[in-house]
């Protein structure tokens, strides 16, 4: 497959612009791209009139399986009922444990696949999956399960992460690591153990895991041989970047709280900042994660929808990219590194986030001619068309 | 037609929420509502299996036709350019009114019909339109030829809006009067001799047209048997909310500035009050309109996408809702109500907003349980088909 007369963001160097340009495909790999003129391939064109085409997005960071919604909580709330209430009355991320523990395989998936569709309408040719609502070994197993599953009847690329160390379930309240011991480690090796693990993820805050907790289970993770990242400095400084960094992390995740210090590690290990505007937005944060920090460390940025039924219910990565610079200042050419190359990074993708030759043939097409309007609409995201492993979307 | 097992949101007093109910259509219209037990009608019945119904959204307030994107502009102002530096290469509205004047006909339709494209996918079967972005009589004319071609095209119900004193074009600066009397004025006319305008607007504003010559155009609306809005007291108070009762307009629009003298006023013209949380959230504004106020004096309040390219490029009527009750802490009901009852009576619109005998059959039907689903998701919406006049969109 040949698209001609493209304008393509190939997102080597910046957006690595090319106006009347062409893309060669072959299977599921991109061969070839370049100006028209240079053309040397023969084989079915589409004229894409001028269309922007970027590599597919790619969503780092998204807990898009559960069960559940969380609209009565975010009711109540509005109607003035306090946390408490709220508590009291079930409300918060036991109940999408609750929800989702319930919730057989087969109605997780459906209920997960109404999201992955959104996402797909989105751009979206790579995601990444987290566990986390199960909190026992069953269900953080079957959470597993279904995101494969989604990779199988989805044209998307699913990268899946354990995060059986998401929160304390109440079963096991002040008890964190008697939890650890027994239900989030079992866990992990039984995933790892059914392929079921691509990475392995912690919340390390006052509410949820300290940071020798996190430790705990990032030993683990090294045993099995699987990367780490980690949700850190999100409501408070626990350092949770310098130790993810330390065990080499892909990324850490939310970082609104992040010091020099954290920065510098960062930086020194290559671990990418995945940068989530959709949960500082939705919990009307004012503490601004420190972009201008990460810049001159030069940590590299990726921005993800955070897709959760709590703190934020979206599927969009254009969305994500446009509160990334509405409310944190990112420019639009930050915003879609951060959902292509930067993003690959966060997920340890080698072969995904830019268009060249040898990468994967997962494109988006857009209603579009500047990479810039996919920041600058609210939520409206300009899709024209989807490929994935070199296949247009039906 | 017969819906059943709906779960129907009626949106009479609140959500008026039935479980196991139906919904009979006929021809274009809704001639029964009720529990499935009391269903006497017989004909072809579809089974939602649960799935909530809701009336047709309505967007009360959008600029949804014009040329061009500002995506060049959102992008310098994050590189760090200054307002006179973004006015300066030519950006702000006069930017889009450049574009939309060389625009022809076709191409401003095809534009706009990608943005009207993704409102249907929203759930929005009744849509107001603006002009305001020709700023001469023969582009005001053109945009809205658009807007009345645009509900030919599409199973959309459009309500258009003269917004000649939307802004002062660079050929008549400080010149505002000589702009309504040789321009503004004489577009409204002839698009009214063409049966183009369904209700006069103008934008109350230090930046944009004093109170004296708001009432100019009331005057004139007024002369022609036209109802009056008014974008009113956004960025600062002039008291146009007052003005814009005492002319018995159906909507006063934007509002953070209100004061309680002109919330008094509203109430007791029935004026409805157009929530735009949208250009709050793109501007970053930090002066809440005042809800609290508007509750206490009983105003109605509608809220709407203000779709448009430098404020909110957004087309999503749920993401509006969150961000009323996000932002602004509208209650999930009155942020439905925003989009359903109030947003009719915003547009003087009879017969649409609620489910009920006699009412359009112009629906929406959701995946999801619950009418506070709508806004607790960010910028997705759960739309599982959309019915208007009575016909299922294909
Ligand atoms: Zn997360
Ligand atoms: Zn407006």
């Amino acid at each position: 497959m040949i698209l001609t007369n493209a304008t393509v963001a190939t997102m080597q160097d910046g957006y690595g612009l090319m106006e009347q340009a062409a893309v060669v495909l072959q299977d599921d790999r991109i061969t070839w791209v370049g100006p028209m003129g240079d053309l040397a391939d023969t084989g079915e064109q589409i004229d894409l009139g001028g269309r922007l085409v970027t590599p597919g997005l790619i969503d780092c960071h998204s807990h898009v399986v559960f069960a559940g919604t969380r609209a009565t909580e975010f009711e109540m709330r509005l109607q003035g009922a306090s946390y408490e209430e709220i508590a009291r009355s079930g409300g918060g991320i036991i109940s999408t444990v609750k929800a989702t523990r319930l919730a057989s395989e087969d109605d997780l998936l459906a209920q997960s696949l109404l999201r992955v569709d959104q996402m797909l309408a989105e751009g979206v040719t790579s995601l990444e999956i987290k566990s986390g609502y199960g909190l026992d070994v069953e269900t953080e197993l079957r959470m597993l399960r279904v995101a494969r599953k989604i990779g199988q009847l989805r044209p998307i690329r699913v990268v899946t992460t354990f995060l059986g160390a998401h929160a304390v379930p109440p079963e096991y309240r002040d008890r964190a690591d008697d939890y650890l011991t027994e239900q989030a480690i079992p866990a992990l090796r039984a995933a790892h153990a059914e392929g079921l693990v691509d990475a392995v993820d912690g919340f390390c805050e006052g509410i949820a895991f300290s940071p020798a907790q996190i430790e705990r289970v990032f030993a683990e993770a090294s045993a099995l041989g699987l990367p780490v990242k980690l949700h850190a400095e999100q409501l408070s400084n626990l350092h949770g970047a310098a130790l993810a960094a330390r065990h080499g992390a892909l990324s850490a995740d939310h970082l609104e709280y992040l010091d020099e210090d954290g920065a510098h590690a960062m930086a020194a290990a290559g671990t990418v900042a995945v940068i989530l505007p959709g949960a500082f937005y939705t919990l009307r944060e004012t503490k601004l994660p420190p972009i201008d920090l990460l810049r001159r460390h030069g940590v590299r940025m990726a921005v993800a929808t955070d897709c959760n039924p709590g703190t934020a219910p979206m599927t969009s990565p254009c969305l994500a990219m446009n509160m990334a610079c509405t409310l944190f200042r990112m420019t639009p050419a930050e915003a879609l590194l951060g959902t292509t190359v930067h993003a690959a990074a966060a997920l340890g993708l080698r072969d995904a986030g830019i268009i060249a030759p040898g990468m994967r043939a997962d494109l988006a097409i857009w209603h579009a001619r500047h990479p810039a309007e996919l920041s600058w609409r609210v939520g409206a995201t300009p899709l024209h068309s989807r490929i994935f492993g070199g296949k247009l979307d039906a």
